[in-house]
């Protein structure tokens, strides 16, 4: 019997301790002994749940039990699971967490933690929800340079983008419905400004570079000014708009960001629809990879948790290498006008006008998408060469998105 | 320095020494040691390639120098590359290999030679190319029971469906062209009769439910009986023809089997095309995930080859557990009657005879794909019902495709 401690007993925490119940045969094959939950840390108490008496309020209990080999933290927010989780590291327990925001803003700390007790601190549930991507990054992409990482990295965010291109709604009413069914907060802020997506790009970005940077400092744009407009212009030209994390090298430096983009239908990650999340890597030998699947739910987030319970525990005997992780210094990150990549500029003018930005923007690609206001699609360039081309020829763009090819 | 050998340098074996050049200094960072190829086994000599003066002729030589701590098997056939898999880990060395045939056919006694031997035996490039698929089901699903698995294994037969679809062409037409491509070989059965696609489901059948099964007695249906008739009934269904190896457990039972299949637009899996591979994993916790990559192919191959070098490399004072296989019995296979899903039925008939069809197959999807040909869609039911349901109406198909949900 192995003991392992839950930190939040909210819907990741109580889902964690379903799929230890649920799938308690395999997971016991795969440990070689059955993993037990001797302890549940919650401000609130459960007694109807089965392990209602397992629950303490005191961190205390769990740090100095030496049975407790394992700490799962699902408890959300920065603090106190930064400080519960340092501590549980510096007592010699494994750690695994699904909480993106601590490890987006500590991870290069808590792996150094983890490295000096010997004891491993896993992460797989933090970006992509239950979807194998931390993992397989490290391990089966080991044997590749990361040319980039693109992901449709929030769940609440794509099902209203999904809903505003199937049904021509607009941003506000979709954002209420997403709501009523409960795929969206009351607040919606970290989600539909695109800081949940921002905490994950940053974690991917560190995993493929091996620096974090701090999420709050990349540029992040969320989905709040998308319109009908935007939705309409995509489909005349064949793409969805996603809202995608990016990160890529730039001569050295590293660019990570979040924003809207045009992603067209060749592109498979234009197919990810609903609440379902997709990662794309583009490595130097395998090429373009693409993981999709539930980013997000309770069973689905639970399961990449318990996954991680398992590496660790089924090999409880092996020290096991981290990721050697820095902070990002300023000189480690890459200007946004660095960034290379095709866009689309809606541009309101006469076909004239069209005729002149296409020989401004390098392209072919231009249409109407109503009376007046046609879409135009730059070659790749960087924001500053195609603002300019446009200004050169006394045009300016309603909106911009980027294409993510 | 670490010595490894490579058996077979055809397109795998020289992609790999090319991935261990290109990337050493990653590789060398992960394994804590540079890894170095001190012999290549081959009929052939290569005096022009840079690492020619390592061709050897004679196993014995690799097998009896204890420097040699790992072989990457890449001969593909069965013989002599069971063999010399079988003798390496007998001389106590470690085994990776993108070669299908020979897991498929001797995974279990492969592996607990491995086992005897306290070497690992690894298989990653076996299964969808450069995909990372294999360390994912046995790491990040070990949480899940698998309820089933559906992929699209075979890029030369994608390769043809998504031209047969796209250009409305015939398949002997396309194969052709592939076959000028270099997309498919000059004798294309492996690939266009399903055999390729049945050792990798049995793999995956065997990652899955712990029981391998002969890849020979498997149902197998290829594509060269795809006409532009079920690409038409395809396309006006909403759907694409795709060649699908599908693994799931009936009654405790294993089925698996590889045949052509209709798959909606809403399976994320319909959008594969061209010469990807796509495997779908449906799962009781994590749900379904889809990973999606190059599934063939001289570097992303030889990536997964090289990613199982750097798992075995870099943790080489660890003995791993491997997959405990067994190899299937009569009474551990399902029957392919016992296989219930929803099934497309092409019909000769009149708008009567397709109202009838409609209600003897429970089903309200049923369209004219041309004058007197309709295309009727059963509920989910085994093909024996669904067969005697028609017959009973004096109905006949012209053919049938199981569909994939």
């Amino acid at each position: 019997m192995m003991q392992i401690a839950i930190l939040g007993f909210g819907v990741v925490g109580s889902g964690t301790a379903e799929v230890l119940t649920e799938n308690k045969k395999l997971i016991t094959a795969h440990c070689g002994e059955e993993v037990s939950v001797k302890y549940i840390l919650d401000l609130r108490e459960f007694p109807d749940h089965p392990l209602g008496d397992r629950v303490v309020h005191d961190i205390n209990v769990i740090l100095n039990d030496p049975e407790v080999v394992l700490v799962a933290e699902m408890m959300g927010g920065s603090h106190p699971a930064y400080e519960f989780t340092s501590a549980a590291l510096k007592a010699g327990k494994h750690v695994v967490t699904s909480n993106k925001e601590v490890v987006a803003n500590y991870g290069v700390e808590l792996l150094t933690l983890a490295r000096e007790n010997h004891v491993r601190y896993l992460f797989e549930a933090s970006v992509g929800g239950g979807i194998p991507i931390i993992r397989p990054m490290q391990t089966d992409l080991a044997s590749n340079e990361i040319i980039a990482v693109s992901g449709i990295l929030n769940g609440t965010t794509n099902f209203i983008l999904t809903k505003m291109k199937n049904e021509g709604a607009e941003f506000a009413d979709v954002l209420k419905q997403a709501q009523a069914m409960g795929y969206a907060e009351a607040n919606p802020a970290a989600d539909v400004e695109g800081l949940d997506a921002a905490r994950k790009i940053v974690i991917l970005a560190a995993l493929a570079y091996g620096v974090l940077i701090d999420p709050k400092t990349i540029p992040t744009e969320g989905i709040t000014k998308i319109t009908g407009l935007h939705t309409a212009t995509a489909d005349k030209l064949g793409c969805a708009v996603k809202l995608i994390g990016h990160t890529e090298r730039i001569d050295g430096k590293i660019y990570a960001a979040v924003s809207p983009y045009l992603v067209p239908a060749s592109n498979p990650i234009s197919h990810v629809d609903d609440v379902f999340n997709g990662i794309l890597v583009d490595t130097n030998m395998l090429g373009r990879a693409l993981f999709y699947g539930a980013g997000a739910g309770k069973l689905p987030t639970a399961s990449a948790v318990v996954a991680d319970i398992i590496d660790i525990l089924s090999h409880r005997a092996e020290e096991r290498k981290l990721p050697d992780w820095k902070n990002a210094a300023p000189a480690d990150i890459a200007d946004k006008a660095d960034y290379i990549c095709r866009r689309c500029y809606l541009i309101e003018g006469c076909p004239q006008c069209a005729a002149k930005a296409k020989a401004a923007l390098g392209t072919e690609i231009c249409e109407f998408v109503e009376d007046g206001k046609f879409a135009v699609v730059s070659r790749e360039m960087s924001e500053k060469e195609a603002t300019a081309a446009l200004a050169s020829i006394g045009l300016q763009a309603v909106f911009c998105l980027p294409v993510l090819d």
